[in-house]
């Protein structure tokens, strides 16, 4: 029996712990460690046997970690960790401002070579799975044009830009593709679609006692960037309703690529995710990818990538003769 | 301005013409070459300045080709084929005989490495992007099923069965996926369904005047290996109706996997295709594919691959910075 690949998770929020319950899947994986910025003896990781150490510490685990999971944020965490990290591991990240993902790449890039590593920037769904299928679909037919669509799903940060409103106790939003914007994509007409088109926002809020609901509805439809460009429809719920019908977090959504061969001969090629817990999904993205990033780093195959430079044979913990006779 | 990468094609039928009008879509590739078993002289390719060689004189184009497409059959052209000309040029072909894939893989990976060339084998959507998706979905979803639906489209394979029928003049095989497995399967409650539960297989037959039509309509539905185990149904029209509503070549086809994370949280992963054109898709996906085995060849890397061995980005035309910045 080989070795298995020792993985650390950095941060023990929502997709750290879908990274611990994905690894449980993976026999050829280990958890070893949990990285954290609160007080070690306060956080319970639930697998056992695994250290958990103060993010002042984290230096102590190399050598003993072959690939670490940062489950931070993009906008506070990643910028600073991410490079920080790449200096010191084997890394995987789900960073995923798109406007800054080239200096991001850069700073990780020079961190990783410079020390020996292999670091994977910006894998999970979207960036992820999503962007493999627009640079599949596009290679493959030039000639067309791609169209993501988000949802039905919940978006967090939507979600948190209503709970910042006066007079709001909780709130949830869900991001819905208009089913006429997804045919028109299909059709092969390949329209330019407004962002108003694409999608609408349904907003489910529990507002305080006494709260001006017409402010609070007025405050959401108006945001701008969040909810100013889009059809948004706004529902006051109790706080019970929330908690009993509004506390998963599903999502998904497609990218479509239409396009043209030949004599104007039409295809449409599709990819499309249905999730029940966003998190987990995009743990379970991560996961794989830790272990290509550790057998990149045994070639020799040191720095910054993305999901466009993996061989999708080393996501697989099958071998590539049974790669070949089971799934070719 | 870089050079283009030269292409020749071997064999000169539908897919090939296909390989043709996608190359045309691709201003970094340029077609070279036609290698055909038929008399060079009666072989009129549409690009202008091709050189069309006897298959004889193959060899003749070493050096002068970089990738060269085999467009020839799996059953009897490619077993000969595919580790001849892996020997002379890298090579992609569409090689589609699942069980037998392992063999004719270690007869081209002798012949290209032996050789210093690149060979991609066994590429277009099943096997191909089909394959692709259920490698990358199964990585991801460990623990799950996965499923493979095809058409509603034509398959030349059926359609031929049934022209070999005595009294048959002309004859289409629709292949259709039926709608509850096809529910089933994204369910998440990982059935296992059979050959007759997943697809229907609708008949349009020609019958030669005077002929037995409910004889036609027994053997067909009897046929071992490739109707008998289906529900099937016989239409007899004329052959008229034959050209005028039957004459395109549909196909198409969805891969879904069903997975669990967690505490049973249920996730689809699905991937579409919907084609007015098999050959041309087809042929879309080998040019692709021929771009990534020069550029592999050209960092040394040679010997069999399949898709599952391709780094993406090695299919775009664009550059790493590119793909980050447009894609990721």
């Amino acid at each position: 029996m080989t070795e298995k690949i020792k993985i650390g998770i950095v941060g023990y929020g929502n997709v750290a712990r879908g990274v611990e319950r994905a690894i449980a899947q993976n026999p050829d994986l280990e958890l070893c460690a949990v990285v954290t910025r609160r007080d070690p003896s306060s956080v319970k990781v639930c697998t056992e046997g695994v250290q958990v150490v103060s993010a002042a510490d984290a230096a102590s685990l190399t050598g003993k970690i072959d690939v670490m999971i940062l489950c931070g944020g993009s906008a506070t965490d990643l910028p600073d960790m991410g490079p920080q990290y790449a200096a010191l591991f084997n890394t995987i990240d789900s960073f995923d401002t798109h406007a800054c993902i080239p200096s991001y790449f850069e700073a990780v890039n020079q961190a990783a070579t410079a020390n020996g590593h292999t670091s994977i920037i910006s894998v999970g769904w979207d960036p992820g799975t999503f962007s493999l299928n627009r640079l599949y679909a596009e290679s493959i037919l030039p000639d067309g044009a791609h169209y993501t669509f988000w949802g039905r799903g919940v978006s967090q940060g939507h979600s948190d830009a209503i709970r910042r409103i006066p007079g709001v106790k909780n709130a949830i939003q869900y991001t819905i593709p208009v089913e006429a914007a997804v045919e028109a994509a299909k059709s092969g007409s390949q329209p330019v679609l407004t962002t108003r088109e694409k999608h609408t926002r349904e907003c489910f809020v529990a507002a305080k006692e006494d709260a001006d609901l017409a402010a609070i509805e007025r405050t959401i439809k108006e945001m701008p960037n969040y909810f100013s460009d889009y059809d948004t429809t706004v529902h006051f719920v109790s706080e019970d309703e929330l908690k009993a019908n509004h506390s998963k977090m599903p999502h998904g959504g497609f990218v479509i690529r239409s396009g043209k061969t030949g004599d104007g001969n039409h295809h449409v090629i599709q990819y499309s995710l249905d999730l029940d817990s966003n998190p987990e999904f995009t743990a379970s993205v991560l996961v794989c990818y830790a272990r290509a990033a550790w057998r990149l780093n045994q070639k020799g195959e040191t720095g910054a990538k993305t999901v466009f430079d993996i061989p999708p044979a080393l996501l697989s913990s099958k071998s590539g003769e049974q790669l070949r006779k089971e799934l070719l």
